[in-house]
């Protein structure tokens, strides 16, 4: 039955980002990848995500793919964390006569290659949509709010191949289609990052930059011509007459790492900007905009 | 954007419970409310559930009760389990401009109600559902497939309020309406239960019934005139010349425990039958239909 309350007079007008203030205010709890406990000297972190279908399946995308996809969303918070995935579980709802099978069988890939076992989940009728859960275990874990002034940041590899081929995905070259259609969450690269912070580029390496600096009360300034783009990215950004930095900034579900240390060893990731005393994000010493997916503002 | 291969050549025709039997091969999982690991001694239940709007959201469900339902329909599944609620995470999605708040009020105020932590969760765009996720603990659990030929069925409450309260909601009474639109789940009574086999009633209670029968390889004989029913359930469906013993056996999302034991301690339950060696679910010694919620069939 449809809800009554949709558009009813108690509705918020705020935006995802003031929403989720309101939330963390209310529920007095930290804004990170996942939420940490402590068992017997061992951190569990649990984290949830969901796909929609109507926001994260592109056109093309297989069930397979889909059930691939909602793994790696929700492992890719652990790794953020660099917690090692142990349990993953899914809720789908789906339309009658959907092949949920193919679907599964994306899950339990995406698992498998994360050594994660996929413990089971539940079925629903619906739009097609599909919840991830997952369980890590670490000794430490990394959070968006431990930058330091006088850390460096990193990045685990190459960004804005999923905006530069969504932007017209008949023209998306094969390396654009690969990060899109079969993303790689960073587990073994966040298992032994041990930065002082880090998250994972889920809304774009912008707005993740921006999670950094406000969480941990710090100014982080990023060096344009240091951030990792494919030439395939530069050359279509060049030929639509676009700035190829832009899109590697606002470029979502790129399952990179960003973090922030005293020192980005080569072998862990790329430099591309420093971390200092203040507020915001610079790009080559000027405000770097909040440019990224945000639901409710599209 | 739409997936593309919805109703493909690909496409299952099978009912859920047969879907549900293909993806338990599949995984070589046990289908238990919760999947259950253990460290350091501790057993850890996790469970997940979603709540769709089209299906689980009556009408005059406020936003709170809807954040309410979310939390005890996963809640209930760890009672089943003899488990501890300790963290829930929620994963909301919600069209633009929807009161998330009252959602996440309501349920936090279930969570506080059975001592458990909201955790957090995220936020999608879509159409509204809400998908939970709960972790609780304990030094044993009570599964589907413990139940032994001898020993006795019971029932933690009465059972029929949803379905005749759902059947017409505007000669609803109050009693049928607490059940609908503030369940509780028992978190209590599934903690000191220690029975040989347990489940909550979600799709009904004939459901469940043949769900630990089938799990156990036993048969079960209940007693129609034990099964307790609410003295309105009885006067409305006798109104409507309908059998409230029917009802009762169909009615779903009733949150309470059925289970069984050696002996049913009145203090934790009423005898409503007995166990088997055999096959199936008997009422009064004949087959008992499978009656009750299942997706995809109605």
């Amino acid at each position: 039955m449809p809800n009554p309350y949709i558009k009813s007079p108690q509705c918020t007008t705020m935006k995802e980002r003031e929403l989720i203030t309101e939330i963390v205010k209310l529920l007095n709890i930290a804004n990170e990848d996942a939420f940490v406990f402590s068992f017997n000297n061992t951190l569990f972190s649990l984290t949830v995500d969901t796909l929609v279908a109507k926001t994260d399946v592109p056109e093309g995308m297989t069930n397979f793919q889909i059930g691939w996809k909602t793994a790696v969303m929700n492992l890719s918070d652990l790794a953020a964390m660099g917690s090692t995935p142990q349990y993953f579980l899914c809720s789908l709802t789906l339309p009658q006569e959907y092949p949920a099978l193919e679907i599964i069988k994306g899950v339990q890939s995406a698992c498998k290659t994360c050594q994660c076992t996929f413990s089971g989940g539940d079925l629903n009728e619906g739009a097609l949509s599909a919840s991830g859960f997952a369980l890590g275990t670490s000794k430490t874990v990394m959070l968006r709010s431990g930058a330091k002034p006088g850390d460096r940041v990193g990045i685990t590899g190459d960004v804005g191949r999923v905006y530069a081929g969504l932007k017209d995905l008949t023209t998306a070259t094969q390396s654009m289609k690969e990060k899109i259609f079969s993303p790689q969450p960073c587990i073994k690269k966040g298992v032994v990052l041990n930065a002082h912070s880090c998250i994972d580029i889920s809304d774009g390496l912008s707005s993740e930059l921006h999670h950094i600096a406000e969480a941990s009360s710090v100014q982080i300034d990023i060096h344009a011509d240091k951030i990792p783009i494919h030439p395939d990215v530069k050359k279509k950004a060049q030929s639509v007459g676009e700035d190829p930095v832009t899109w590697a900034l606002k470029s979502g579900e790129e399952y990179e790492l960003v973090f922030t240390d005293r020192y980005i060893d080569p072998v862990k990731g790329i430099d591309i900007g420093e971390v200092r005393k203040g507020k915001g994000v610079l790009l080559d010493g000027n405000v770097m905009p909040w440019l990224g997916w945000e639901h409710y503002t599209q």
